[in-house]
């Protein structure tokens, strides 16, 4: 059996230091608020909205939760975006994503002001793994995994971590992330041949490719660290990821569960990144 | 024997068309010219820029050498750059680097014109591979590597390419265009354990580790195509790369000599891209 890696254990002593970092924040007259923007109503989008709602309630931020349309065509959203760029009261946007297919998502990811980019969806903030550069904001996903290596210190250096999925808000951020640690990284996709075999040799996987319990048995060899970034919903209501829990869990050292692994610690890093960000523009 | 990958057939073709867009500029009253900015006299950028010189003559590019003495100071050197941003004689500037430790190369960098910046020295230029844009200015050393893989058709999609080495003009960019193309990346440097073993497992390897001959006998298998991005000078004035020729050319399928292979391209990759920036900054 595997010992879990536990988003209860990683927030613990962090979300503690977030709510006295809000108290101090708020004896001075700052209310660290975060808009998200929706458009339309995604199963996925309306859960990760109430996950952040409910985090950010208990860390004491205040979310404003702005929803339109499905059919909302791209000015209007920007035009949403632009007026909490400009709202003094708003500290943090994020927007959820994939939007439908008549808006143009570039631009109005673009468009979000970079001091209140908290889940790095503009182009400019988002190229900050690349470039060694940290201003506190990187995609929260990315981030939650590296918070919950650095938690239970797995070893980063000289390890040769397989990252599964090229996405630009995890698979690509994490790979610069783990490389600056000085992991040696592999970046498998749908096209890459052989996978099980690569991620056998692997010391840390990490599993963002979006298909529910793809990596089985197959996939694994003893002493490895997982890390499943998938969270699916299954027929029978039950949660999953994408790897394929039972068959990983005899097997490797260590792996996150889902629920109660990354994504449950994703919105802690989102709210770290408000608090940073609402101390900054108040400063 | 391995296949030779020679710079004189990648820039055969290559060449001519851009000798072609040169002249079809002058004829329009537009000069392509690049600027050069050495601060001291290293050996290697007074090879290189040697190198440059003779391509961009044979193109019909005129060049500006500006060559600062090894003490200058940061301002002094942002100071030539502004003046090139704005001389509109000028439509490509590079840079030589490593800079001087005196200097704060970040900051020298970044200050170069988005539209001049040929290879790629500032920040936001310098994102592009990652973020999957194309604007024509990468990284020159970069794209010679990419150019000579498309000119000898190596298969990338689904290849596992291998790079040693993660700077950010070489191993990170190139990097991400191979994952652009859909090879499976492994990015290894100085703290990867097992590096021959690795090595021996891909399909593609890019050396560019700096390290005179590194690459011996042990990281080598049959049917591997080899891109050896060093340039040295051995004690007898003889030039190598950072595979050990000799030992892997019995072994694998195909190579690049050193000299006649990257760096040859790499001077026409840049040629290409002050032709480009002539064209767009004349429109």
């Amino acid at each position: 059996m595997a010992r879990l890696l536990l988003a209860k254990e990683v927030n613990g002593e962090l979300c503690s230091a977030l709510l006295t970092r809000c108290a101090l924040l708020k004896e001075r007259g700052v209310f660290p608020c975060l808009a998200t923007v929706r458009v339309g109503f995604s199963e996925a989008d309306v859960s990760y909205e109430r996950s952040i709602n409910k985090r950010c309630e208990n860390i004491g931020i205040k979310v404003k939760n702005i929803v339109l349309e499905e059919r909302t065509p791209t000015e209007k959203v920007i035009q949403e975006i632009v007026n909490l760029n400009m709202d003094d009261e708003v500290h943090g946007i994020l927007l959820f994503k994939p939007l439908p297919p008549q808006i143009d998502e570039r631009r109005v990811s673009d468009i979000i002001d970079a001091s209140k980019d908290v889940d790095a969806a503009g182009r400019i903030t988002a190229a900050n793994p690349y470039l060694g550069r940290n201003d506190g904001f990187a995609p929260c996903t990315a981030e939650a995994v590296m918070q919950i290596l650095r938690h239970y210190a797995v070893r980063l250096e000289g390890s040769h971590a397989v990252v599964l999925g090229r996405s630009d808000v995890i698979g690509k951020p994490l790979s610069m992330m783990l490389l600056s640690e000085n992991a040696t990284v592999t970046i498998c996709h749908s096209k890459t041949a052989n996978l099980p075999e690569i991620c056998r040799q692997a010391d840390i996987i990490i599993a963002a490719v979006g298909v529910p319990k793809m990596l089985t048995q197959e996939y694994f060899s003893p002493g490895q660290v997982v890390i499943d970034v998938g969270i699916h919903v299954e027929e029978d209501g039950s949660m999953c990821g994408d790897v394929d829990f039972a068959a990983a869990d005899p097997i490797v050292a260590a792996i996150t569960p889902v629920p109660g692994g990354v994504g449950a610690v994703t919105t802690t890093m989102l709210a770290q990144a408000v608090i940073t960000a609402a101390s900054r523009l108040t400063e």
